[in-house]
């Protein structure tokens, strides 16, 4: 029997609960987190980067030892494949260490120095310097479709602990295991690194109540959320409409569409190959699978559907994360093949778990159904027939926003995809070229957001170095004596800060 | 007799209206706006850094020309002395010259190059390249207290100008004749620019209507706004409620907490000086304006109070910007003296303009007291008595964002200072150092914001260069051909853009 106040994870592949159980937190244990963590956040803030860097790379380094258990029971969870979460376990380890190396570096403080001028008319002008610092506690959402590197040690979590913030992680309920195995990792951590346990928390639970609790509490200062549209708006308005309102980093939804030029399609063998793998990857249940490619109605667009399509009538079926996240797949596919306007749409049943859906239609259509831009989360897309390389660009203008755009092109077909590039730049985080967009690299210069839906703040990216910022504010500081000054602005440079000086520049001493 | 749809601007002065009329703009005028820069703004942001910065420095010129004309509209309607003006004039210039130095220098790109790495296992590593782009069409909207610095041509527009934003700006209903002079140099420098007319508009009127349609248009892609609490927060709402939201950097409100330890007020003739020409520097209506001041209750402190008090009951009247705004002063300060807890105050009746007003309480009162944190638009600060100095630091704790936090310290108190600049950073966004916080410098390190509800967006300041960040938002290219990279990314730098190289090294070549 399982006790009140519980709740069991659910084996993924059978839909049996697994032995065991979890609290279901709420609004009395997010308070007590909150207190915790507000109580240690100045502490935490003020220690120094290689501090934080270290605890970075223990969490990665115990996050590794213990990676067979770990990946053993996420599998259990989420049905995703052991070598696959094998190979996210060393993302989520190479994402802590990326903060780690972020942190030793220094371009974080983005330090900056005025000098000051004591003789200039008709005013002084004063001494001025800024550095960025962390916000306090924050709340970070666990995904599903990510167990481990956008979870509880996750993407979000590297870059707060990075930035200097406590973290409360909601667990999300589809993997309790796996979240609690990889919070022990960082309480772990935490301990070694003489650090307070209340720099970390997991919560878990299986109500709304939890969340909601967590994005209204007052001492929370931001939230980092990766989920539906519908789940996350609402606690994006929840956070706007807080008496004091804070910034929500949420992703929401992205189709991530691909523009295949026609000179690129003389290879439609190999684009058809790439594409089915791309939209199939992880069951279709990456935030950047291909939702949508747009091709020009020529001979080779019909091969490369034609091939698509027979990869994909060649697949085995898919075991997606959860059972709602099935039942979601299979209602909207079924849905959308009942809409007028397609051409052909493939969705054969398979008893073990769904079958990939791959609709095609004309621009036309799609034009007629705005619906189709709703993002459907599993191995589904749809291939558009456009008259022309102008009528896809018209499709594009009215795209929503993305995670991504990709284009497939010939450097016979630039001139074109200038004109489209600048389009897309308007409208996706990401632009890849002669590629897929899944598989997102984890750099310095990568960019994980983009206009809404794709993400409810434009401005920041949830994967790689420039996350560290979505935690970080900016403080000047006037004519402060050396002796007051932060370490990361002092005139000596103990720390070998990069620093912008009188907007000149960057300069690298100590 | 005044036409229909018409307004005119009032004599603050003399409360009547100025000969000459301006339209009262609405929905379709914003739709029109909206639609003519929208039109352009692809066009626009494909402008060359050199491009816009001409155009800033046109406008800089353009207005610095008809300084006088421009200084003696102001001047009537809003009753700020005309040497101010000229002032202001000058200084509106520099912010327009410091973003045309911002985008020659390049850092505003914020470019950051990945190396690929073909050999790397599992998975070969791409080219990625991030810069920072233009939002698309703005909204600014001019503030009462500065007609010249935060309006027409003000901080925002000058910022966003830079970042190739095209621009709307609702003119404040206060100074429509300034507004529109303005208006006519940036239109003049556009044609000299050879730049499109609709990269800038000035919509006009005083009904709320102009203001919620400009939040509200679906082509308006952020918003810059200066003023009240109620006003801000309203428009803050509406821009997150959209079905896509929008980012509002609203400045709404300060009380600017300037902390006296006992050993700096060893001078208090010459502090208690200081302080009174801040909190009447331009009537009071700075929004950096000390509106609360702490020191431990001594016969230094007693002593402060007394000067304070004596060299404010000389001052004349002061001409408030507008009569609404007078009679607000009025009906608060009033509405305050009659509160329980006040020890003194001093609120002498002047037949013109209005009187400066120092309440002065202890540090139980002001626990007692929350409403006395609402900013009083004027003339108008309050001292508070604190037992010692752990008192000061309890009450520190409690404060609320604000632009700025001031600290006046001899080096025997630097232990408890660094205490207490360890909470004023989580709660200001400049920290100011035996100094005031009236007059803000327009550089590279200054931070003109700050938590809720100094600005609606804690991580933007909307003065300094780090302001064309507001505009901006970040695109990845991932594996694009040297051909197809905008020219700041590209691998031969013909921009010489400062650029982070795998995380390492800022690179500038070209």
């Amino acid at each position: 029997m399982v006790k009140p106040d519980t709740f069991q994870a659910i084996n993924a592949f059978t839909g049996e609960p697994i032995i065991g159980s979890f609290p279901i937190q709420g609004k009395d244990d997010v308070d007590a987190a909150c207190m915790h963590a507000h109580k240690i956040a100045r502490e935490y803030r003020y220690t120094s980067s290689e501090q934080r860097a270290q605890l970075l790379d223990t969490i990665a380094e115990k996050l590794l030892l213990r990676t067979d258990e770990i990946a053993a029971r996420a599998h259990l969870e989420t049905a995703l494949p052991l070598a696959r979460l094998n190979g996210e376990m060393g993302r989520t380890a190479n994402q802590l260490r990326l903060f780690a190396s972020v942190l030793r570096q220094g371009h974080w403080h983005r330090a900056i120095v005025d000098t000051p001028d004591p003789q200039r008319q008709p005013l002084a002008k004063p001494d001025i310097r800024q550095q960025h610092i962390a916000l306090g506690p924050v709340a970070v959402f666990g995904a599903s479709n990510f167990p481990l590197a956008f979870s509880t040690a996750g993407g979000d979590t590297a870059s707060a602990l990075a930035a200097g913030c406590p973290v409360i992680v909601k667990g999300h309920s589809a993997h309790p295991g796996t979240s609690e195995l990889v919070a022990q990792c960082i309480q772990q951590a935490l301990s070694e690194c003489e650090l307070p346990q209340a720099v970390f928390t997991l919560l878990q639970g299986n109500k709304r109540e939890l969340g909601t609790s967590l994005v209204s509490h007052p001492l929370v200062q931001a939230v980092g959320f990766t989920g539906s549209v519908s789940g996350g708006r609402a606690l994006f308005d929840l956070a706007q409409q807080r008496p004091i309102p804070i910034p929500f980093y949420g992703e929401l939804g992205a189709i991530n569409p691909t523009f295949i030029f026609p000179n690129a399609l003389n290879d439609y063998q190999s684009l058809a190959e790439q594409f089915v793998q791309s939209m199939t990857l992880g069951c279709g249940q990456f935030c950047t699978k291909p939702g949508v490619v747009f091709v020009v109605d020529d001979a080779n667009s019909s091969a490369f559907i034609e091939t698509a399509q027979h990869l994909i009538s060649q697949h085995n079926g898919h075991v997606l994360l959860t059972p709602s996240i099935r039942d979601a797949y299979c209602q909207h596919t079924q849905l959308r093949a009942k809409d007028a306007g397609l051409l052909h749409s493939r969705n054969q049943n398979i008893s073990e778990g769904v079958a990939s859906t791959l609709f095609v239609t004309d621009s036309q259509a799609w034009r007629n159904n705005p619906q189709w831009e709703e993002e459907i989360f599993g191995p589904q897309s749809m291939i558009v027939l456009c008259r022309d390389i102008d009528d896809m660009q018209a499709l594009s203008e009215q795209l929503a926003g993305s995670l991504t755009a990709t284009i497939h092109a010939d450097s016979k077909d630039y001139p074109q995809v200038t004109r489209l590039l600048a389009r897309l730049e308007e409208m996706a985080g990401r632009i890849v070229f002669n590629g897929w967009p899944t598989g997102v690299e984890v750099s310095y210069a990568m960019i994980h957001g983009g206009p809404y839906p794709a993400s409810t703040h434009a401005a920041s990216t949830s994967v790689g170095a420039s996350a560290i910022e979505r935690w970080l504010r900016p403080v000047a500081y006037q004519s402060l004596p050396e002796a007051l000054l932060p370490p990361a602005l002092s005139s000596s440079n103990p720390l070998s800060v990069p620093t912008l000086v009188d907007g000149k520049t960057w300069m690298v001493k100590g």
